[in-house]
């Protein structure tokens, strides 16, 4: 099976990775020389490595938000794996023309709400490395699957096919009429506070067409008017913003929102039109 | 256009990001994505993605000081934009046989001081996303003309021709006579401060010839000579070298310059021949 | 020599670099660049750029820990270098079908403790920079010497043969009868303490058959038993692995275990049989 997939001629995509190892280790490192070891000439692809630790509903956020930036046969390996070692099982979901590969938690789960998709069970030892530690299934199950997967071994190859995944356990924002309440999911790299609140629901109250209509109140803020762009705002004011990959932002012109408003993740936010 | 551009053989050069987005977040793995999709062979290289946020200077001085390790045909893309979603222009600079493409904002005027050069706007559509955010033109804009133009696709498809840059505002260093008067520009990650005070400089006062005539005042210290390298110095004392991007930098051998002598960005640095 | 190399048509393997760089400064993307010019298509991995700063034992253990997962004809560079601009001795070790790159400062002596190996000296000026910096030889020294490896140029062709390698000081842990005293020797993104005493010096008294018997101490804490994975422990309390390289790890199942037991480098750890 190696050697056949080997000389497999064209490559599916690239391999794109999302994981909380960090970059203080050499984790990452190693995971990438059992790819270059299986397929030499893949693309790979550092998605984040700065999940917070164990953190599957931020993991699941970031691959939802970036997959449609990537291109059909990418082979993405998700491992934020707290159950690492456990029974949870090991997993190659096909979606929408991608590939997803990593443990079966609910951090795919997002992915499979509005499409077909098949998946199957990593099982088959040959598929792996020889010793798979119960530590580290990243560079021991995952990316030599995602090796295999980008010389082109179907998935079956791998094991049985499976017909439901696990859930995603995460706090949703809830709408009542005119009116949201969400929290705040994600500090970024600038202070900006990203929240659970999506475009989809900003649109159902009407807040795109009636934008200076909107109140954002957030800790003891209150932010009158959804923003075009981070330039919108006066200077030293919070302005909201609808961000690169679809939710309500909280940002600060040349500041961080964080650190001037107190907000951090599981702070409220409620949005409602005047 | 598109389609084209991928069948084109032979590819310009690898492709060097320097953003300010840090790596905790999946910015610029979504930027990757996208270069993915349009040029799947193309060489990705992180520059650098921590410069201090929105610090269009320091960007400038990393790429100035680094753009001589990369081959011709290199195609470096610059995202430290805070102007981003405001009118700034768009623009691909082609400049010593190597491209720049990112926001007008100063951080490529540094490299046309001495050279002849040519620039476009980014205007063209179908070399964009299909859908350009407000927030995010390094995804949405910067990282598709990047993948087109390594895919061989000319400057002039993308906009109209420019024929001046946005001038860099930034602190220089003054000479006058044997005395040259300049600050801490960077704290390197060893702790190492670098100045704004240029190789040039140094020679014009003759402080190459007569290192040991050197003088170096910062902070409280008086530092006698210019270093040949780290290990110059004495132990437990700091040491004045001109470094690997030829600035003047204050350091410390095996330990921090920056935390031993009180310096940062900003302080004051003057340099005199005794 | 330069224009023959880049015609060679066979690359050798992938390079990996192994820095102390951090990455707040363009130094990583520079040698990247340079090998860009000299070795276009070759594959660039990032095993580590965070190894402490000048820690020339742990970047030792990163290489030995991870060498195993990489191809055969691997080029490693490993820039962990105090001594630049100083005459100790830049190197190309050759050792079970792959390639060191880096200087000779102990940093790769584990290496060569069971195998035969060959190593040469890098000293011939065409295959490095024209200009060769005194305080960055990772780009202007071993990058180079890296990039023309993956082109094929010969072992011979960089210098005299060298038939001795600088030693590694570092603390071992001691055996003495069914007793091991070690200490902590790293701690990991996670928080997890990772300790200087193999998987063989367990073996060796018995800890892998007796798991149930065995006593770690460390701190004021006492763990018994030697688990199976980080999942092994009950909740609130530590749990002693043998991690994925090879090495007893003190663990917190969801939490720091560094951070929960007080834990950091140099910190005392003794393991028992009962």
């Amino acid at each position: 099976m190696l050697s056949d997939s080997r000389n497999t001629p064209a490559l599916r995509g690239p391999v794109a990775f999302l994981t909380d190892f960090g970059d203080i280790d050499p984790f990452v490192g190693q995971m990438k020389g059992v790819i270059a070891g299986i397929a030499p000439t893949a693309n790979v692809i550092d998605l984040c490595h700065k999940v917070p630790p164990q953190r599957i509903d931020i993991a699941a956020m970031f691959l939802d938000g970036s997959r449609e930036y990537f291109p059909t046969g990418t082979i993405f390996v998700a491992v934020v794996d707290p159950g690492v070692g456990t029974a949870r099982r090991s997993i190659i979901l096909n979606v929408a023309r991608q590939f997803f590969v990593g443990p079966d938690n609910g951090i795919f789960f997002p992915l499979i709400r509005h499409a077909t998709w098949s998946a199957v069970q990593i099982e088959n030892p040959h598929l792996q490395l020889s010793q798979v530690s119960s530590t580290f299934h990243g560079r021991d199950v995952f990316a030599p699957a995602a090796g295999h997967l980008a010389c082109g071994v179907s998935l079956e190859s791998f094991g049985r096919k499976i017909n439901a995944l696990s859930p995603l356990v995460v706090s949703k924002a809830k709408r009542d009429g005119h009116t949201i309440q969400g929290e705040v999911s994600h500090i970024d790299s600038f202070g900006n506070a990203w929240t659970n609140i999506t475009k989809a629901m900003l649109i159902e109250i009407g807040a795109l067409i009636k934008r200076e209509e909107v109140s954002i109140r957030v800790e003891n803020t209150l932010i009158n008017g959804l923003g075009d762009s981070y330039q919108t705002g006066r200077m030293n004011a919070p302005v909201a913003i609808i961000n690169s990959v679809n939710f309500l932002e909280i940002a600060w012109p040349d500041g961080s929102a964080s650190k001037n408003l107190g907000l951090k993740q599981g702070t409220d936010v409620q949005v409602e039109i005047r």
